[in-house]
């Protein structure tokens, strides 16, 4: 039988919807300084929602970069506290030309919403709102527990301001678990807990050759070319086998459980068919001798971006560029030092830098890996709720990408994290024509309404 | 004694200068389609200008790409005949935050002028178009040799227009010598003659993994990257001290004679000087042994100019691009065949291509290296010129740029060209703040107006 939030919310679905509509069409690109504007008209959008269903202490909190979001409501006396997150920045939208409809005019499109931002993680974050508002008027302006919001809106550039208030902000976020919805189901239908999240360094290389851009026939076989020396030295980061060839870069690596890597080779996984539907390349890369969800999941990786400088229109110019950068990150595994490896990155970089070449080294971002255990009673009511929405067991999953909020909540608050999110794996987050699947959106707050009842009857 | 039509150039300089300006507002970039328009006024402006002075049969010629300006005077009964060659499209402006004054908007400094296509090629095209106006003014409507008269709009692009043209229209080009204006003097006031060019392969490599942009997080670790697969390939054509590693690629390498590698050693050439003041960098690169000189005159080079694809704003998105690219241009030298490199090159780098990347190979633009001899009466009289104007010897030299069409000129018209140029070698020529100094522009008008009347005369 639906509880009557559950209730709520499936005679709400549409308005709902609409509602994610609206906030998906403003365009808080958080890594783009003329989006900034936008930033805080989502971030606006966001707090009047949870000032209008309920919650209370509802404050944009200014930052060295893009606001925080906090409310809370505190009147369960005896239950427990949920530190509710999300983000409300999004990705770039480039390439533009390969989306079917723009990325800001959310469009539906069999069952699923397209626009950036969809997945990833403005639904997710209208997900916890919705249920929030569907708890608050089901129960006659109650929530079963104690909830505090944070949301933020740099959670796409590294989320550095986040960081820094929790640890200013310890005592007010005191809570006793986190929610954090920005994460995906293995498979359709297959209700899914993320329990580990790798690690990023994001770092950009710029080299500098000579003091302005020469004709490459006048000066070719005298000048230096910065591009040439990051080829040469990227070519020198990691092999064709795909190893990281930076000195001691996987000292601390500490390998799954045997029983955790056993239960991912029971998951429902084809290689051949991730490979021909998600990737969609002649084959995979990667370290041999691991699988897939190992290298994906629990490997370190290095990967290239972007190589911005030179000439890049179309057509030919004969130039040989006084300046070039890469973009280049690594994927960190527990239990790397996120400090350490830089250190060791950025040195071997300075290293590997041929004569006549400067390099300048920045970060972007930086987070550690993060685990999570499974034995609390918080995964277990997730597990519940979920088992009643879906009528199936859990699968306990790790996820490649990062979300350093949850190393901060482990590391600062000492809370574990609830990493419960509704996406599915072709939803193209970071990509052309992400989407949303619209019943998954609805089973996220029907969900986070029944883990948080379970939470309460206790 | 000034000759009456040096006389002429020299009363009307403040005008041929406003003349030139005027053609450099017009921003006739032929690599980029948005100029297209651009391209044709600049057309337009210097045929009206061939027909006021006094030229005949002027014409615009449609081509698959950019127009050719055709115009003669034939009535110089028994005198030689010259093909006077320059062209009228220019290098794109970018990056166009580091000119000091707008590209398209011509502007005297420090006795110079600058503005993108200054010195490449508008103001040299306009040194001929007013010698040949001095000559007919002060000749009574005549000229003293007959002229013909061939610009191009294709030469920053590869000038395939231009080379079929001539190939279809030998008779109509038939002359005696070229005279060609888009070279530099070795040192200021140092005349020069340039007997030699090397000559360009220019191509674009682009790499595709996946099938859409994905997220690094995610998919790092199993999706191919084509940037890194470009990194690997390129990192392989040539090695850390300038060789070149594509099998064969140096078959029929010609050397410069004992008597011309002598003669380029007593040249006013300071390495330091070169290095510092030209390049600005902290070393030169190159093949050991080779002097500067020898290696951007007489040994072929391979660079990279840009590497479009990916995320390159400011910031760091995550993301495995689906595909990435290489502009990667090689000079050739005498005797190196064009077709013959780019087959080994292609088919090196289609071998170099790792496993789940396709790689595809274009060719933007591609010509052999030229050399001219010293021994004919034209380059005679030409220096005879030289001398006039500037009282010193002429020094004959090469240069590491390509200009296609003297190798088109010697092969299939079968008639050398005078490579007459008064650039500066710090005239910043695709590059930012491209310039042309001022006495040199009036330099070239004058020693042109003495080289025909000089031919005139015998």
């Amino acid at each position: 039988m639906a509880s009557s939030a559950v209730e709520y919310a499936r005679n709400n679905q549409q308005r709902f919807l609409n509602e994610l509509k609206d906030l998906l069409r403003i365009p808080s690109v958080s890594t783009l300084e003329e989006h900034k504007p936008d930033i805080q008209k989502a971030a606006d959008f966001v707090a009047s929602e949870l000032r209008r269903i309920g919650m209370e202490n509802v404050e944009i909190i200014p930052t060295k970069g893009h606001p925080l979001i906090y409310a809370d409501w505190l009147h369960a006396s005896g239950k427990p506290t949920a530190l509710c997150y999300a983000h409300y920045d999004v990705q770039p939208a480039e390439p533009l030309d390969e989306w079917h409809t723009p990325p800001f005019e959310p469009t539906e499109r069999n069952n699923n919403i397209y626009a950036r931002g969809a997945v990833d993680d403005k639904g997710q974050l209208w997900m916890e709102v919705k249920a929030l508002e569907s708890l608050m008027q089901s129960g006659g302006g109650k929530l079963p527990i104690n909830v505090k919001v944070i949301f933020e809106g740099e959670e796409e550039v590294g989320g550095e301001s986040i960081d820094a208030y929790i640890v200013k902000q310890k005592a007010k976020l005191k809570a006793d678990f986190a929610l954090v919805c920005d994460t995906e189901l293995f498979a359709p239908n297959l209700p899914t807990l993320c329990v580990g999240l790798r690690g990023l360094v994001y770092t950009e290389i710029e080299a500098k050759g000579a003091m302005t851009d020469l004709h490459s026939g006048v000066y070719g076989g005298a000048a230096p070319n910065p591009f040439f020396a990051l080829i040469e030295i990227i070519s020198k980061l990691k092999d064709s086998k795909g190893k990281i060839l930076i000195p001691g870069f996987y000292k601390g690596v500490k390998a799954p459980t045997k029983d955790e890597l056993k239960a991912w080779k029971r998951l429902p996984f084809n290689e051949e068919k991730y490979r021909k539907a998600e990737v969609g390349s002649k084959v995979l890369t990667g370290e041999l001798g691991y699988s897939v969800l190992y290298r994906t999941w629990a490997r370190p990786t290095l990967e290239v971006h972007g190589m911005p400088g030179g000439f890049i229109a179309a057509g030919a110019k004969t130039v040989i560029p006084a300046k070039a950068a890469a973009k280049v990150s690594m994927r960190l595994v527990p239990n790397q030092d996120a400090d350490d490896v830089f250190k060791k990155y950025a040195a071997y970089v300075k290293k590997l830098t041929p004569k006549g070449i400067e390099t300048k080294i920045t970060i972007h971002s930086k987070g550690p890996a993060a685990v999570v255990g499974t034995d609390n009673p918080y995964i277990k009511a997730a597990t519940e709720a979920l088992h009643d929405t879906f009528k199936k067991e859990t699968v306990f999953i790790r996820s490649g990408g990062s979300i350093p909020i949850v190393t901060g909540f482990q590391d600062v608050l000492k809370i574990p994290s609830v990493m419960m999110g509704f996406g599915l794996p072709d939803d193209n987050l970071h990509a052309p024509n992400e989407k949303f699947h619209i019943p998954n959106f609805y089973h996220g707050i029907e969900t986070i309404c029944r883990f948080f009842e379970k939470l309460g009857e206790k």
